[in-house]
């Protein structure tokens, strides 16, 4: 296989157009919304189920609706290297996130039986049939059941029309007694490398299309509780006041301030409510929300009590009283090194610099990780690298640099 | 009428045994709420009514529903000094919040009366029907009707039971009609002075029983929405971020800081809103209230200009927008400087130290000074200066106290 002989350009003209047409299967006529078991996730699986054979590959849907399909390697049954992402989507979300990742793998195989190449290892492209978990509030569903983690106190959930889980499967002609029972073996894997869309704006800010992904940020999340002591907007002194609002919003700056001190660290408050919150009365009682992550994780502990220690300062300045919950908490993921280094050779003998960044949103490697060395590749985001919604974009050069990078790195892999 | 001769102890404690009395007469077997002409309202009209009959005025119902005592001067027909506040309360309110300032004017003429003695003027005290307004959302209901100042759209608004106020109008006895026809000839006032419980810790702090009013405060709110860019929590760099929450909180900590600067002024940011807001949501629309208050219009105005110009500068800065609406504005009314110096003089005749404060909440003494001069006489607030609260409290050494500084400034005051 030559690295030259593969038209970049072409691949990734078809990515985009294929992730068009994706998107056409959507449970909304208005906006692009693929729920987990609906008509239009079936539909989707069927058009991704049919290019993996077009592209060679033997294809098998597992318990949770997956479609997986493998290249065998030069010896039939030898480990494989397993790429993929989900084709769910969050609602209203955009047509790349999670399709990319199914699409680039995709293209590279295609090429590789085109001209009848087998590699050392198989590999199998995963297109996982639920991440954001959108229609039952569920986390990495499918990544999970692949690796036979799948949590059987889901089947009794219910979804926002009132269908329970095993029934949605059943109506999709899925059996709820096999999800829990198809786990892949770890032995059979070689690694998991996933491509997606970075979701952010630090490769489109960088000038560089394509991304080595060094960990998933671990995060925490925490409610925070501010006591004051309400009163009439009017006849209370400042000097007599314990407003709770005005406390947080110097909490609020203190968490901003931390965050931007670096290590790869966010903060962010995204929620704040003033209970019983009226024009005229100073607020007595305010709860806000904080997300801290980093790909570093005494990084991000190290910010967590500095900002709480910050909250206390304040609230002990100011006469009020604060008390912070944890709510979650995750560790981050670290990407293998060497998958890492093999990535970042790919992105050089395909002319795309070499650019190292955490990703601050979560990804199903996180779970394939449980079970055998990962690695990430992030493609470019436009449009102000939006996430999530409707504008999200990916041009057609950078996708068909992806699949050329993806292509070289399954090459070098053995 | 000899100073010396009026036992305020004894005043004290009947005013705040009347004061308890009347909060029997609630709309709520739970807590104390009395609106306007409900059973419970017109059965403390009744009481009031009745007390001012034994005190020796004549009492006449005006057409808002508001209860007027009259104690003839030594020539009948002479010009009313009229006090007064109202009986209705706010939900869950506080017992003293305007029936202090009925039942002190009606022990000083109670005296007066008990010693047969007639003042060169009348004395009016009237006991408005409406002030706070908490069953129709009206504002100073009764004293705007009792100049003749009602406003006729009122007569189809609806009660939060659907009741129309005309409907409720006649319920109680009362005719629609006559609300706006009885209007109060200003020619027949000498002027008007308020007793009033401060609702407020100013006196409290300061250690002193009774306050002069200099004015009542001026007043502004304001709307004010935020718009950033709302993104991914975790993969959008600190750098790249523009958050419409650590923007407002920004703003709402300039709002703080320019009221600390003085002129008796007060800033308060009492609700605030994060549109769509979620704990991994970067907020990209927020919106907050701003209320600032000062018994001096210039000083408030100087206040708004350098608060909202702050909010500019914080928001260009941070690459958000700011748009500003006002929604609501008061100009301060003075207290009359005559009226404040024979209340300084009175208290200073019971022992009393003068403390001079505005007043930051508003009083029916506001509609009053569009037709003569205005005082107000403000009674130390318990609780920490808590009030519309069940834990309002006065004591009856306090009460006694402004009966009988009252008394003198009555007798000083033709």
């Amino acid at each position: 296989m030559n690295a030259s002989a593969f038209d970049a350009p072409a691949a990734g003209r078809e990515i985009l157009a294929r992730a068009e047409a994706l998107a056409r299967h959507s449970d909304s006529s208005g906006h692009y919304t693929r729920t987990w078991l609906t008509p239009a996730h079936r539909a989707a699986a069927a058009q991704i189920a049919g290019w993996m054979r077009e592209a060679g590959m033997s294809v098998r849907t597992d318990g949770a609706g997956s479609v997986i399909g493998r290249y065998e390697g030069a010896s039939p049954g030898a480990r494989a290297l397993a790429t993929g992402s989900h084709f769910d989507s969050v609602r209203n979300g955009g047509r790349y996130d999670g399709v990319l990742g199914i699409l680039v793998p995709l293209a590279c195989v295609a090429a590789l039986n085109a001209r009848g190449e087998r590699l050392p290892h198989a590999i199998e492209v995963i297109a996982f049939a639920d991440e954001e978990g959108a229609r039952f509030q569920t986390s990495f569903l499918a990544s999970r059941a692949y690796l036979g983690r799948f949590d059987p106190a889901l089947l009794e959930r219910r979804d926002a029309d009132g269908v329970r889980f095993d029934e949605a499967m059943r109506a999709a002609g899925l059996d709820p007694a096999a999800i829990a029972a198809t786990p892949r073996d770890p032995g059979t894997l070689a690694a998991y490398v996933e491509v997606h869309i970075e979701q952010g704006p630090v490769l489109l800010e960088a000038g560089a299309p394509l991304g080595v992904v060094t960990a998933i940020a671990g995060g925490t999340r925490h409610r925070v509780t501010v006591d004051g002591v309400a009163g009439h907007a009017g006849t209370v002194p400042m000097a007599s006041r314990r407003d709770a609002l005005a406390a947080a919003a110097e909490m609020v700056l203190a968490v901003e301030a931390r965050a931007r001190t670096g290590g790869g660290l966010v903060g962010t408050v995204g929620l704040l409510e003033v209970r019983d919150g009226t024009g005229n009365v100073i607020p007595g009682h305010v709860e806000f929300t904080v997300d801290l992550r980093s790909g570093d994780d005494a990084v991000r502990e190290a910010a967590e009590r500095d900002v709480f220690a910050r909250c206390e300062a304040i609230a002990a300045k100011r006469g009020v009283t604060v008390a912070v919950r944890r709510n979650h908490a995750v560790r981050a993921t670290p990407c293998s090194p060497r998958l890492q280094a093999l990535l970042a050779g790919s992105f050089e003998a395909v002319g795309a610099p070499v650019r190292r960044l955490a990703s601050g949103a979560g990804h199903d490697a996180m779970v394939l990780a449980e079970a055998t060395e990962v690695g990430m590749l992030f493609v470019r985001c436009g449009a102000g690298g939006v996430s999530h919604h409707p504008a999200e974009s990916v041009t057609a050069e950078d996708a068909g640099l992806a699949a050329a990078a993806l292509r070289t790195f399954l090459e070098r892999f053995s």
